[in-house]
C-alpha cells in the first residue's frame, strides 16, 4: 500500500453521523451550491444529447423525491405541476412516459425560479414525510429517502460535468468559477507496481452501508496474481502516448476505438487543445494551461485502453481493482476539496479521476434489481458499457466506496475518467 | 380590387416621415418590445437547425450595424467584444468565419442582460455615427443605415416565428403574450376570382424608395390573362382538403413534398393538433380552438401546392401577384394590429399570412447583388427556394412592398405563410 | 451563328421516317446493344441511390409498355410475373406501390438473363399490338408507343451515366468499353460571344411532332438582348478556374452550394483526378489524361453556376438558350458518335454537354400534365431542380430539341452536364 | 445430460485424420459448393454494411492464404492482380489499408469467375507450398495453414447467414435451394433443468487441437451451482412471448434494446412474418410456415435477453455453458446435416442455434493476441460484444468445440442464433 500521507491531497473522510432529515437537507443544499454560480441562461442548454439542462437536473431529481416518496406515502400531497411527471421522469418507462432526453433541452418552461419553487415544494412535503413517517412504511420509505439522496448525489457530479461540457462549447470559454483552487505545484508520487496476492475473493457489497443493487450480490470470484500501478496515469505519460504516434497506429486500438479516433478526428483528451506549442486545457476554472502532473482526464475507455496497450501494460479488471483497494480508506481528491479538477499526489484508490476497468457492466451472479420502477435504476444499462471505479473530483465526498460501480459506454469522454495500470504479476 | 373598407380589419399605412435617427431609435426598440414578453430562458433555445436563439437575433442585428457601419465608418471604435464578430456574423463568410449556425443554442454566454448591454454600446455608438456621419461616406452611411434597419425588421419577424416554434415544442404550451386581441368573430369575405389582364408587365422595384437587391432591376416580363382569388384560403376550406384525405393521395402532391409527407407523417397545418374531436392551433397567445375563418398558416410550399391542385387551380407567379398588387395600398394585418395571428376580413393583398407563389427564387434579369460583403446579403440564397408575396400578421408595419421577394425553402412551415389561389383567364 | 463546318464533329440529323414498329424495333434493339459489354456482375450494383443497377434499367423500360400499353389495350395478355408490376415500377404512386428505390441495388433476382427473358416477353406482345391496335383506341396507343421510346431512350443516357458511376467506384477503374474513338486532337473553336436580340419571344413545344408534356405550351416570354457563348466551357478554361482557388472561394458559390464544397470537398469536377501532377478522367473508356480541349463535364448546377460568376458572366436562361438554338439543325456529337465523352469542336448548339441553365424547373404558364398515372412522367418532379439544355454525349441521336427540358437537381454531378456562359447585352 | 439417442438428429462427430493438404482441398471445396446453387447476380449484392458479397466472401478466404502464407513464405509467387490487397483485405490495418466495408457491394469486378480463377491461382501456389514447406517454417506455414482454413470454414457459415440475407430482401422470396431436407415432423425433448455443481472451473482452450487465441490461456473461474435448459427455446415457446406482448413491454427489456424495438419496429424475429393469420418464415430453402417444434433463431442478443427476463430465468454466462457442455460429444445439427435450418430435437448442446450467453467477449486473463497482423484476428473486437456458444445449422462439421467462443453485437440478427435458459440452483 502506498504511502500517501505527505503528500498534499484532500481528504475525504466518511460523513458524521447525521439523522436522514439532516443529512437530506445537507444533500439537497449541495445541489443548489454547485448552480450558485450559473447565469441563468446556463441552466438551458443541453451540448449534447448525454448532457441534460442543469435545471433539468435540479428538478429531476427532486421529481425523484416526488414520484417514489410523496405520492406514494404522503397522505394529500399535491403536486406542484402534474406535468412535471412527464418533463421529469428521466427514464422510468414503467412509471411513466418520459420525455425524450435529446429534447431536454428544448424546454425554457419551468423557468429556473419556477424549478427552485418546485424544490421548495418538494422539500416542504419531504419534510413532514421525515418527520412523521407512516409507521407501517417507515422503513421503505427511510431505504428510498436514501436511495434518492444517493441519486441526488449521482446528479451533483452530473451537474458538474454537464456544466464543463455545456461552457467548453462556447468560443468564450467561460470559466464555471474563478476562484477555484490551483492544482499546480503538486507532484505525483512515483509510479510503483503493487503486487496483489490472487485467489478467490469475496467482490460486491456486503453490510449494513448503501449500495446501489447492482453492487449485490457479494460474491466469489477466482483471481490471478496481478499488479496494479500505484497512481493513475499523469497527462505528462499521456503526452508521451501522443507523441509516439498513439492516435495515429491502428495496432493500438480496439477496432471500434479506431474507427471513431477517425471518424471523430480525436488526437487528445476530449479538453485539450493546443495552441501555439502549448497545451491548454478547458476546466471548471476556466482554459488554463495543462497541468502535466495531474492525472489525465477525460479520456474515453478506447483511449485509456490504447494507451494500456501502448505501455505494456492493462486495464485492470473491476474485481481486481475491488480486491486491491477495498481495505483501504476513502479518501482522495473529491468535490468537496475544492479543486474540481484532478490533482497529483491525491488519494491513492480514490478520487482525481474515474478509472475505466477492463470489466463490461454486466450483473453478478445473482443480482436482483430493485422491486417496480425503481428496478429500472441500473440493471437495465447493463449492456454495453464498461465499469469504472473509484470516485473523481467532482464526486461529493461519501458517496463512493469500493464496490462502487460507475459505467459509461466505451466512447464516452465528458466524465471525469482517467485509468490506472495493471499487468499480469 | 375588392371592397375590403367595412371589414374589421387592421390599417398599415406608411410610416409617418421620420429621421433617419428617429427611425433608428423606434425600430430598434420594438426589437426589445418584441423580447420584453420573455423569460431569460426563452432567450436561450433554438429548436431547429432554422430557429435562433431570441437573444442570438437581438445580438446579430447589432453586430450588422458594427460590422458595415461602426466598424467601417465610426472613427475610434471599440467593440465591446471581439469575439462577437465571429458568434454574431450569420452567414457572411466573406466579411469572416461564421460561427456555425446549427449550434447557435449551444451558447449560454454572452448573457441576455450581456447582450442588451452590447445593444446599448452598438446604439450610443449609432447615434453618434448618425449625428455626425463623415461627409464623404454620409450616401453610403444613410444607405447602410436604412438596410440595417429593414434587416431588423426581418428579424422581429423572425423572432416571432422562432419564439412561436420554441413555446411550441414545449407540452406546457406557453404562451408568448396572454393579452392578444382573439381573432374569433371576425369573418372572411366572400371568395371572389378577381380578373386581370395579360400583356408585358413591369416587375420589380423602381423609384427612390428602399427596396432590397434582389427587387431588381425593374424589368418586363410577359404574362397571359389570370384570376386570382380575392383572399387567402381559409381554415376552414383547409379543413375541407384534410377531410377529403389530401395528405393521402400522391397525386396531389409535388414528388419531394409526397416524400415529406410519409417520412414526417404530416396531416395537417405545422402547429394544428385534434384532440377530443376538436382542432387546436398554438399560436402565440397560446393553444386556442382552431379560428375556422381565418387563413389557413403554417403551411408549406408543398402543402400549399398541393391544396392547389385539389382545389382545380393553381398558386400564382410572383410577377402575376406583384402585377395584380401593385396598385394597392399596403395595409392589412401586420405586427402593430395586435393579433400575432392570421384573421380573417383582413387587408385584400397585404398582411396575415404570406403567400406562396410558383416561383422559384431566382434573380432577376440583370440582377447584380450589393457591392462587397453586404453582397451575399440575397444573392447566394437564390438556389432551391420558393417566392412569397405580402407579409404578414408578425412583419412590422411598412416593411413590405408589391415588389417585396421573401423567400423560403418549399418545406418550410414555421413561417406565416399561406396561399392564394390563381386560375388561367 | 458560328460557322461549325470545318469541325471534325459528328453529325445528329433527324432520324429517317420508320414505321412505329420499326422504331420501336430499333429503339428497343440500342437499350440491349448498350448493355453488351457488360458482364453481369454490372447489371447488379447501385452505387448511390440515384443510379439504378442497369439490369432494372431494361426491366423498367419493359414495365412501362407492359403497364401503360399492354394491360389496358392487349386482350389477353398475361404478365410474364406478376411481382415485376411491384419492382419495375420508377415512381408511379397512382399506377400502384412502387418499390423503395434506394433498394434496387439489393434484388439479384430476377436475374439478368430472366430480364432479357422479359424484354422478349413484351416486344412479342408489343409486336401484336402494334400490328393489330384496336381501331378505337390506335391513335392513343400510337401515342404511348411513342411515350414509350422517348422514356426508353432517356433511359439509355441514364444506362452510360449509371455504368459510368458504378465503374469509377471501383478501384480498378473498369472501362466499359476499350474500343471507343479517342477524343484526343479536336480542339475548340474560338469562344466568341453571339449577339441575340430581345423582346417577345416564342418558347416551348409546337407543332406535330413529339414533345413531352413539360415543354409544352408554347407560349411568350419576353427577353432583354442577350449574348451567348458560341460554345460550352472547355476543361482547360475549368482548369484556371480551380488554379485561381475556385474551390475555396466562398463568394463565388451560392450557399447551399459553398455547404455542399466543404461538407464533400469538392476539388474537382466527379470524375477527375490528380496523380503525380496529371490530371486524369475516369470515362467509359477508362481511366485517361484528361482532354484539356473537351467541354467541361460532370460539374454540378451549384460549380456551373460557381464558374460562371468567376468568369464575369452568368448561365443563360433557358428561354435564351432555346430562343438561341431554336432554328439551328440538331447536330451535335450524341451516343451514336461513338466517343460517349465530350469532344472539341462540336455541335454548337447540340450533344457532348448538358448545358446547365439559370432556370428552375417548373411548369409553364398553362401546363397541364398528361391524364391518369402518365400525369406523373414530369409535372410532380417540378421543384428544386434545375433546367438543362442540348443534349449530350450519351443522348440518343434524335432524341432532343430545342425546346427539350432537361432536370436535375442542382448538386447532381453524375449526368453528363457542362455549361455555356451568358451575359448580358 | 439428456439423452438424445433416439432423437432424429445430425450427428457431427469429428472428421477422420486427414493431410493438411488433403484438409485444405475438403473445405477449399466446400466453399464452392455452397455457392453452387447461387447465380451469378447473387454473388454481387450486399443488402446492409455486415453482410458481405459472396463474391467477396471467396475472394478474401483466398487473400487469407495469400497474404499470410504464400506472400511470406513462397519464394518467387506472383499474386494475381496487386489491387487485390486492398479490396480483399477486410480489416488488417497492420497489414495494408482495407477497402471499405460499406462499399463491398459496389464492386462489380473482378467478376466471379475471375475471383474462382483466383482461387485457383491461389490453390495452385499453396500446393505449392504445402508440398515442399520451407523447412524453417514449416511450423509456423502449418500453424498459419491451419488458422486460414479455420477462417474459411467461419466465412462458410457467413456465407450462408449473408446469402439469406440477401435472398430475404427480395419480395419475390428466392430459395437458395429448392432441394433442402423439411424439418417437420421433428419433436422437441420435453424441456428439463440440468443441475450443474459450481465451484473453481478450468475455463478456455487447453491441449494439442486448433483453437483461436480467444480461447486461450485456460484459466480458473468460480461458478456458484446454476441449472440449464436440456435444450434451446422453441418457436412456439417464442410465440408465447410475443403473444404475452413482449415487444411492448419495456420492463421485460435492456434499454438498449428497448430503443431499439421502438425505432425497428421489431415485433418477431428477423425473418418471420404474419401473412393471413399465419406465421411464416424465410429460410435458405424459401418462404415456409413457421416450424414450431425448430429452436426459435435469428432473434438478437436484446430479444434473448428479454424472452429469458420474461420466463423468469436468465441467458447462462459463458463459463457456465462450457462447464456444462465440455465432456458433451460436438454432436447436432450442423451444415453438413442438409438442413440449414434449426431442427427439433437435435444435439443437447451443439448446432442448430448459436446461443447467447450473458457474457460480454472480452479477453481471458492472461490473453495474448497472435503476434504481427494475425493480432487483429480476434482481440480487437472485445468490446461492446456479447458471446455465443454451440454452433449452428450453418457451421462446418467439427469446426466448433466446447471452449469456442463466437461474439456478434448485441443487436444483430442475421446470425443463426437463438438462446438456451439459465436459472441459479
Amino acid at each position: 500500500m502506498p504511502d500517501t500521507a505527505s503528500k498534499p491531497q484532500a481528504t475525504a473522510s466518511p460523513p458524521p453521523p447525521a439523522s436522514q432529515s439532516e443529512r437530506y437537507s445537507r444533500i439537497r443544499a449541495l445541489s443548489e451550491e454547485i448552480c450558485a454560480p450559473l447565469q441563468i441562461e446556463d441552466y438551458v442548454v443541453q451540448s449534447m444529447p448525454d448532457v441534460s439542462p442543469p435545471k433539468w437536473h435540479l428538478a429531476h431529481v427532486s421529481w425523484f423525491f416526488e414520484a417514489f416518496l410523496l405520492k406514494p406515502f404522503l397522505r394529500g400531497y399535491r403536486e406542484q405541476d402534474p406535468a412535471y411527471d412527464h418533463l421529469f421522469n428521466s427514464y422510468y418507462e414503467t412509471h411513466g412516459r418520459p420525455f425524450p432526453r435529446a429534447g431536454r433541452g428544448l424546454l425554457s418552461r419551468p423557468g429556473v425560479s419556477e424549478i427552485y419553487r418546485y424544490r421548495g415544494h418538494v422539500d416542504a412535503a419531504m419534510e413532514e414525510l421525515l418527520e412523521r413517517p407512516p409507521a407501517e412504511h417507515a422503513a421503505e420509505i427511510a431505504r428510498r429517502v436514501e436511495l434518492g439522496l444517493q441519486h441526488e448525489q449521482q446528479h451533483q457530479e452530473l451537474l458538474l460535468m454537464d456544466i464543463l461540457h455545456i461552457l467548453a462549447q462556447n468560443p468564450l470559454q467561460p470559466a464555471y468559477r474563478d476562484d477555484l483552487l490551483g492544482t499546480a505545484g503538486h507532484a505525483p508520487s512515483e509510479l510503483r507496481w503493487l503486487e496483489f496476492p490472487g485467489g478467490l475473493r469475496q467482490i460486491g457489497h456486503a453490510g449494513a452501508g448503501f449500495a446501489f443493487d447492482c453492487e449485490t450480490p457479494r460474491h466469489r470470484q477466482f483471481l490471478e496474481d496481478f499488479r496494479l500501478a500505484s497512481r493513475p496515469v499523469s497527462c505528462a505519460e499521456y503526452l508521451a502516448f501522443i507523441a509516439d504516434g498513439g492516435y495515429a497506429r491502428p495496432e493500438l486500438w480496439l477496432a471500434d476505438g479506431w474507427s471513431l479516433v477517425q471518424q471523430a478526428g480525436w488526437q487528445a483528451p476530449l479538453y485539450w487543445r493546443r495552441e501555439e506549442g502549448q497545451w491548454l486545457e478547458m476546466t471548471l476554472g476556466g482554459l488554463r494551461p495543462l497541468d502535466l502532473q495531474a492525472p489525465v482526464c477525460h479520456v474515453s475507455f478506447f483511449e485509456a485502453d490504447a494507451y494500456a496497450r501502448w505501455a505494456g501494460a492493462r486495464l485492470p479488471s473491476e474485481a481486481e481493482w475491488e480486491a486491491a483497494a477495498q481495505d483501504a480508506p476513502v479518501h482522495g481528491n473529491f468535490l468537496e476539496s475544492g479543486f474540481l479538477h484532478p490533482v497529483a499526489g491525491g488519494g491513492p484508490w480514490y478520487g482525481d479521476v474515474w478509472q475505466w476497468t477492463a470489466s463490461a457492466y454486466r450483473p453478478y451472479p445473482g443480482f436482483r434489481p430493485l422491486p417496480g420502477s425503481l428496478g429500472e435504476y441500473n440493471g437495465k444499462f447493463m449492456c454495453g458499457q464498461m465499469v469504472l471505479r473509484g470516485g473523481c473530483c467532482a464526486t461529493p465526498l461519501g458517496h463512493v466506496r469500493a464496490s462502487y460501480r460507475n459505467f459509461f459506454y466505451p466512447a464516452m469522454r465528458w466524465p471525469f475518467a482517467g485509468l490506472r495500470l495493471a499487468k499480469e504479476a
